[in-house]
């Protein structure tokens, strides 16, 4: 068997494997929700064509490795896990503590010869990646110091799902792969689309997103992804330069060329000037709770508000996104809970994210999609009993 | 699709719709304890005869929002949400704390956004009423201040299967639903027959039922229940207002007409006169440890004992319920483990009425049944893959 | 019903019935990993030819009570349930505390009438004899003050997978079990092995297995189940008797006719003589961190190294073992990480291991293999549906 693969940071990724994955989590989505409707809900006929999605964790346990407390995450692997056959398994602080009754390299080594994934929740982000060393199987990346994968693919998902509040894709854009556009031959198209009963997710016009909080994780993964898919970004955070990406983070930004279409600024006016799109997150992260003070002053005037976004010329068509758990002093209830408010849509879209990754990174071991349109599907139960080689 | 249904407490459901929980828990119970023996255990023509119960959480997972400790209740869901091809999903306090990191509403909407029920056991009972307000998805009452509307199915359901150790249920109470009672046409009777493997639960004759103890969610929900199933309601707490009912569950009593069969003492010896069954709780709730002395005080003289009893004028085979844990201060062990007492088949019952509830409430959305009968199963496996709508 | 089976040491266990959870361990082994590939790594004819291993604890629920933390073991237990059909049920030290709200009779009978088996990592061996005694469904021991019967059976597991690296058994030890043995009729052997895909664990020449270290659960089970293997062994302990095995296990050792077969001594070096394998385990169990520093004292000279094994006169292809989790202290990274060390493999048995006794004692109610070939298996989904009854 070949070496796992590992979801440590998007940085990691080319833009077609995350397409991948978000193509995936939009099918998984598809697939998965009639499933989840009340018993009785569905019309006899729907019902009948109802089929399972990816079982590519039929049998498989996922282990959760928790050292901070979490709800959206977990409850979003533990939920896909189901979908996928398997079994997610929570292991808390109160459970495990890695790194202090036994090495993390014994921990990940004994865990991954008894799981078929790690899905890790750590402190610093060289623990999850000392876990990615020795353990024999896929590690996912669930929240580290640094980075915040998984979140980032929820809110590609959900902007791309909301496209249309933003206007039609520029041409100069070729988001639709090559084998989706027009062909000569009408039959071949139609074949194709038989074969593919879920389309893959809206096309995106190139956005402007202003990020405006601390540099934490969420921000830093957005800093090696957006640019990617043609979006700029323009972020605030105080003018200490501790609120600043650190070296580990920015390096991976030039890196990938991300720099370039990236605007920083200690003035959340600035940021927000003709943004599409406004996020923000907790400014202080978890284990940050001695600074809240200091954090609170140097936050002062950060509070995402219509008068923000006025006043700095945002796009009057703004949405806005935030990963949750949200407080009041971030963003205000006008915000938070009107129409402009992405952050429910955002939060559902981590389950079919996460649902995306598992399948992918810890079921199927495989990044580049070779393997998905090979599913043995049962006639009889619709289970998809087992994915098959290529001949 | 239409609002979720809740269950917050059994005053808001009608006597049919009760009756409809306690006779899908009894069929349920029949359909997954041969599922549940050694395997081996069967007959080779009895196991070809089996059939899964209700599928009706298939794929499906329900968050449990636990903010007190359990071991009944959480256990009774978890094993049940497997039965029915679900997964029960554990959130303690350790895992998740309601409304502080984030509003009960947040909390609510993300996690009704990914699961497809919430079960809760919080603190207030406010707390639970604002989960159901903004969740998405059935909101299930796992115990608060002030109702425990599981528990008390689970001893209807007691009461019922040892309907015969009180005598035959009176002629006048016709339990006994019109579609079931005998018919001119002997042919369309056995064709039933044939379609209702497992019947009914037996009906009861009215009885006296006291209670002894503190006036607790335990007896809250009876309060609003026993007198509509026709039974009489004799109930002892100690003098001081504070062990009597507060004013929102006394609201409810008097709305539903139950106050007319229920009578208030202060004197246990009083309260067990006549009595078929007698019934107690913790006198201390979890929280009230601070009271604790000045409980045990209040409530000298509550102990439940064959003496109480013999005194007090209890019919001579008066039955004993305890919704559990005990202590021996509540009950002796004479009375606790002897013939007398129902406590391990009521503890029992709690998984099979909260299966019920499971089925009903969160798998199928449906209080009154209408789709209970209509389901697809697979002949091969014996799994219910769907529910159909009726044509 | 009879009587449910226990185990709470593998002293209550005949050889032959010990033999059998090894041997169904193995081909538990075989026939889930194939299931735990990444989707898509199967060629097409071994993925048809797939069968599911036991699903004896299809539908069921395993409830682990554990006051004591564990990963291994409830890693091993949560992915063995879901490989068996089944649901391990986590209740930890924040989740139940074992007789402080309610009696341990209590808890055992009511989780008991929910649950189809309890696996338990209690205090006091006491307290899992309590739980055994009153529990209407069998109670198997995840570590006691006492016993560790799951540790032990992995440990000889992973002696006999890799007796090739102690040479071929001795022709004088007849570890084939009768039926296996050549017989007259070609025909009716070819049968046998028809019905037998998956073979037995390989035979295991008598071994000197050395144990370094502290007189605690693990060690109590070595010394009752190692000698009836055939195997000797050799004890080193520091002088203080408190190091020296309980009474109530040096009974059962006596009784068991063990003691001939085991030396000890509170020389290291000695133990250590002729060892084809040297096994140690922590110094300070849960419970003992108080008398840490004595503890260390004690120990002086009892970490395992290489050079501890050439100076006592090990025999010089010696292979080392430990439960794990493992201290420095105890044995140098040389030998912990080096070719020497069977750990790892060790590790990953607790996982077949554990299925084995799930699905013989809590699946099956059967230590003596009497049903375990009389599985009626659906042809279509590979699906175990049931065990038979002999006619």
């Amino acid at each position: 068997m070949t070496n796992p693969p590992h979801l440590l940071t998007l940085a990691d990724l080319t833009v077609p494997q995350i397409k991948r994955l978000l193509n995936n989590a939009h099918a998984l989505k598809n697939q998965s929700v009639p499933w989840l409707y009340p018993a009785g809900g569905l019309p006899p006929k729907r019902a009948k064509a109802l089929r399972l999605p990816s079982q590519s964790l039929f049998n498989k346990s996922v282990a959760m490795l928790f050292s901070k407390r979490s709800t959206r995450t977990r409850v979003a692997a533990e939920t896909s896990a189901t979908l996928l056959g398997g079994r997610a398994l929570f292991l808390g602080k109160e459970d495990i503590q890695l790194g202090v009754n036994e090495t993390v390299r014994d921990s990940a080594r004994v865990i991954g010869g008894m799981c078929q994934g790690i899905f890790a929740r750590v402190g610093d982000h060289s623990e999850v990646e000392e876990l990615a060393k020795y353990s024999p199987v896929p590690v996912v990346n669930a929240l580290s110091s640094l980075w915040h994968p998984t979140q980032i693919l929820a809110d590609l998902m959900t902007l791309h799902q909301h496209s249309q509040l933003f206007g039609t894709p520029a041409p100069e854009a070729p988001h639709v792969p090559e084998h989706e556009q027009p062909q000569g031959n009408k039959h071949n198209k139609s074949l194709q689309k038989t074969k593919r009963p879920h389309a893959e997710l809206p096309p995106l016009r190139p956005l402007t997103i202003a990020y405006v909080g601390d540099s934490a994780n969420v921000l830093h993964d957005m800093l090696v992804t957006f640019p990617r898919f043609g979006h700029k970004m323009r972020v605030a955070t105080p003018a200490d330069k501790k609120y600043r990406a650190p070296d580990a983070v920015w390096d991976r930004v030039v890196e990938l060329g991300c720099d370039k279409d990236i605007m920083w600024t200690d003035s959340p006016h600035k940021a927000v000037e003709g943004a599409d799109v406004v996020v923000t997150d907790t400014w202080i992260s978890m284990g940050q709770e001695a600074e809240a003070e200091q954090r609170y002053k140097d936050f002062a005037g950060f509070q995402v508000t219509e008068e923000l976004c006025r006043v700095g010329g945002a796009n009057p068509d703004w949405k806005f996104m935030h990963c949750l758990p949200r407080k009041q002093s971030e963003v205000d209830d006008e915000v938070f809970y009107g129409p402009r408010s992405l952050v429910f849509p955002e939060a559902d879209n981590r389950k079919w994210t996460i649902m995306s990754v598992f399948d992918a990174v810890i079921g199927k071991w495989d990044l580049d999609g070779d393997r998905w349109s090979k599913e043995v599907i049962d006639p009889k139960t619709g289970r998809i009993l087992l994915q098959q080689d290529a001949e």
